[in-house]
C-alpha cells in the first residue's frame, strides 16, 4: 500500500467485500487506518461501518462529519441502524429519526425498545405477511406487486387481521404446491416463534438446534413484530465464542488489537491488580511457613510445581465444566457423579505424577522424606483442583457472575494457597 | 425421570427435538445414557446420532446391532451420511453402499472423495439446477413436478448442458418476477462460489463475511458438484470455538462430559506431563539460587508474585493476538507496531504494579533494597510477557502448530523462568 499510486490503492481497496475491508482496516494501526478509511467509496462507509468492532466504529465515526454520518445510515436495515445510534453523537439520532418516513420510524422505534441483547433487539423488522384465506395464486401476484423480497426469506408469516401470528408458509410450498390452493391449507402452525424478551445466546442455541435460516419474534400478546435471520445469529454466535476466549484473560470482546497503548494500560491494569492481591495471598501463605524454608531451601525450589500442577489440572476440568454449562448440560441430577468422576481422575493423575515426582525429587536432593511429602501434597492439590473446577464455576454460576471470566483466577488462587500449604504444612511437621 | 413410570417418560423425551434429545444424552453419566437411549424411538436414532458429539457417539453406536443402524442412516443427507460411516464397523458400510440406489451412491462416493473438513466433506449433493435458456414458467412447472424443495434453499444453480456452473437465480427473484422470464435475464454470475478444496474455516469465514444461506462448490474444472447450506457452516463455527477454549486447557473438542475415569486420565496425563516438564525446569532454575534464598527466605515468599503476574500479563496479550491471528489480522507489515504497541502496555503496567508491589515489600520486610529488586524484576518479567504474548503463537504459526493449543505452555514457562532468574539473580547481585 505504501508504494502503490494512491489511485491503484483506492480501486483495489473498493473492489473487496464491505466484510473484507472492515478486517483490513481492524488489522492497521490507528494511523495508517485514517488513511485507508478515507479511501473507501462513501457508498459503502456504512456497510464498512456495521463490520468492524466497537471499538475501531468509534473511532471512525470521530472521523466522519454529520452529512457523511448521515449518509452512510441512508438504506441500513432497522436492526443495524438501532445499534449503530448508539454510537452517534445525540444531535444525529434525533435527526436520523426525523429522516425516516412513519413506517420505518415506527420499526426502528419497536427495536429500539427492546435491549440490544434480546431478541427485539436482534430482529428486523422487514417481513412479508399474508392472510391465511387467499389462494396461492393472490400471494404471487402480491408478491409480484411488492417487487423485492427481503434477504433470506424463506417463509411468509400468516397472520390474522389484527397482527396476531397464525403460522408460517415456506416458499418451498408456495414454489411447488398448486397455485389454486389456500394459504391456510399450507399454514405451519407448529413454526418455532421466539419472544422478544428471549436473550440473544438463547435466539443462538435455537437457530443452532433448529437449523433454522429465520424465524418470527412476537411480543408478549402474541403479534408478530419482526423476524430474525440467521446472518445475525451467526454475528451472535461468533461473538460469544470470541467473548469467552477473551474474557478468560480479562479483556473484554470488543478490545481493537491497536487501540492507543494508554487506554489499553488501564483496561488490563486491573485485572492485574485483582492478580496480584491474589498472588500476595499465595505469598502470605508462604510467609506462615518462613521458618521451614529456613530449614530446608530445597522446599523453595519445589513449591512452585506442586502450585502449577495444581492449576493446570483445575483449568482442564474447568474448561470442561464451562462448556457443558453453555450447552445447558450441568444441572442438580448431574453434579454429583460429574464431581466424582473428575475427583477420580484428579487422584489417579494425582497419584501417577505425585510418584515421577517423588522420584526426582529424591534424586535431585537425595533425602526421602522429601519425595514423600512432595507426593503426599500432589494428590492433595490435584484432587482440589479437581473439586474446584467443578464447584467453583457452578458457584458462580449461581451468582450471575460469567465463569469465564472469574473462574481461572479464583481456581489459582485455591490450588495456589491448597498447594503451598499442604507442601509447607507437610514439611514442618515431618521435617522439622 | 427415575421417580416417573417408564411410558411416561418415554412419551415426554420423544416429544423433545432431537437435538434436544442429544444435549440431554450427553448431560447423564454413561449407564443412564444407555437406558435414555433404549427409550428414543428408532425413527429418530439417526437425526439424535448426529448431533451428539463423536464420543458419545460412538457408545452409543456400540450399543445398537446392525438392523438398528442400517435403519438410522436412511433418510439421511449425503453429507451426513459421509460423516457418520466413519464411525460404523466396516462390514456394515458396504451393505450401506449397496441399500443407495445408483445416483445416491454417485453422491455419496463424491463427498466422501474430500477430506472431512474441507468444503467437499462439508457439502450436500441435492442441489436444483436449471438451465439458462428456460423461462420462469418452465422453472415452476419443474419445481411443481419435481415436489419438494431440499432446506435451505435460496438459490437454484443454473449450469450448462455439461453441469458446468454459470451462476444461480435467486428464489426470491422467481417468486417476484415475471413468469414469462427467462432464467438467463435474471442469471447473476458473480456469485459466490466455493472450490472443493477450500477448508472448512475458509467456507465457515466467508459465509459469516457474506451472509450466506447456501452456495454452490465446485469441482477443479468448474463443474457444480453440490452445495454448502448454513446449517452446516454454524456447526462448524461453534465446533471452532469450542475447540480453542477446550485446546487452551489441553483437551479434544469431542471430550465427553462422562468420559469412563481412565481414559479421562490418560488423555489429560500427557498435559499434565508436559506441564511438570515445564514446572521441573522453572524449579531448576530457582535450584541456582539456592544460596541466596538461603541468606533471604523474603525471596521465597515473594518470587510466585513475579512469575504469576509475568504469566498472567502476557496471556492477556496471548489472546488478543491468537484472535486476530484467527481473522487473519496480523501480517508482517503489522507485526512491528503491534509488538511495539504490547511492550508498551506491558512497561507501562509492569511499572504501575512494580511500585505498588515495591510498596508492600518494604512494608511487609522492612527492607527497601528487596522492594527496589522485585520493582525491577516484575517490570522486566511484564516487558518480556508482552514481547512473548506477541511472538511465541506467531513463531508456532509458523511451525503450523496450534497457538490455541500450545501458546499458553510456552508462554508462562518463559515468564516462569525469565521471572525468577530476574528476581533471584538481581537479589544475588545486590542484597548478598
Amino acid at each position: 500500500l505504501q508504494d502503490g499510486t494512491l489511485p491503484e490503492a483506492k480501486r483495489m481497496l473498493n473492489a473487496l467485500h464491505p466484510s473484507e475491508i472492515a478486517n483490513l482496516l481492524e488489522s492497521f494501526p490507528p494511523a495508517q487506518r485514517k488513511v485507508l478509511w478515507e479511501l473507501v467509496d462513501e457508498e459503502i462507509d456504512g456497510e464498512v461501518l456495521l463490520q468492524v468492532n466497537d471499538e475501531v466504529r468509534g473511532g471512525l465515526i470521530r472521523e466522519m462529519d454529520e452529512r457523511e454520518l448521515l449518509a452512510a445510515t441512508s438504506g441500513m436495515d432497522m436492526d443495524d441502524l438501532a445499534d449503530f445510534m448508539q454510537d452517534l453523537p445525540r444531535t444525529l439520532t434525533g435527526e436520523i429519526l426525523h429522516s425516516l418516513d412513519n413506517q420505518n420510524r415506527q420499526r426502528l422505534e419497536a427495536v429500539l425498545a427492546y435491549p440490544e441483547d434480546s431478541a427485539g433487539g436482534l430482529m428486523n423488522t422487514d417481513t412479508v405477511t399474508v392472510r391465511p384465506d387467499v389462494s396461492l395464486d393472490v400471494v404471487f401476484r402480491y408478491l409480484r406487486m411488492r417487487g423485492e423480497m427481503p434477504e433470506l426469506t424463506d417463509h411468509l408469516f400468516v397472520v390474522s387481521r389484527f397482527d396476531h401470528f397464525l403460522g408460517v408458509l415456506r416458499v418451498s410450498d408456495l414454489l411447488t404446491r398448486d397455485p389454486a390452493g389456500r394459504v391456510e391449507d399450507l399454514l405451519i402452525t407448529e413454526a418455532v416463534v421466539i419472544p422478544a424478551e428471549m436473550s440473544d445466546r438463547d435466539v443462538a442455541r435455537m437457530f443452532e438446534d433448529r437449523d433454522l435460516i429465520s424465524a418470527p419474534v412476537l411480543d408478549s400478546r402474541g403479534r408478530l413484530i419482526g423476524r430474525i435471520t440467521i446472518d445475525d445469529v451467526v454475528d451472535v454466535i461468533r461473538d460469544e465464542a470470541e467473548q469467552s476466549i477473551l474474557s478468560m484473560a480479562g479483556l473484554g470482546e470488543e478490545e481493537d488489537l491497536f487501540a492507543p497503548v494508554w487506554s489499553s494500560t488501564r483496561r488490563r491494569a486491573g485485572w492485574l491488580g485483582l492478580n496480584l492481591v491474589t498472588a500476595l495471598l499465595a505469598a502470605y501463605v508462604i510467609g506462615l511457613f518462613e521458618a521451614t524454608i529456613q530449614e530446608v531451601v530445597a522446599l523453595a525450589v519445589l513449591m512452585p510445581v506442586v502450585a502449577s500442577m495444581g492449576g493446570i489440572a483445575g483449568t482442564q476440568t474447568l474448561a470442561l465444566v464451562i462448556r457443558a454449562l453453555a450447552l445447558g448440560q450441568i444441572a442438580t441430577r448431574n453434579t454429583r457423579a460429574l464431581l466424582l468422576k473428575e475427583l477420580g481422575i484428579g487422584l489417579l493423575n494425582g497419584l501417577l505424577w505425585a510418584a515421577v515426582l517423588a522420584g526426582v525429587a529424591l534424586v535431585w536432593f537425595g533425602r526421602p522424606t522429601i519425595g514423600v511429602i512432595i507426593a503426599a501434597a500432589m494428590t492433595i492439590n490435584l484432587g482440589t483442583a479437581a473439586a474446584s473446577g467443578v464447584l467453583v464455576p457452578l458457584i458462580l454460576k449461581r451468582f450471575g457472575i460469567d465463569p469465564a471470566l472469574a473462574g481461572g483466577v479464583i481456581l489459582t488462587t485455591v490450588t495456589d494457597i491448597v498447594g503451598f500449604t499442604a507442601f509447607l504444612g507437610l514439611a514442618t511437621l515431618f521435617l522439622l
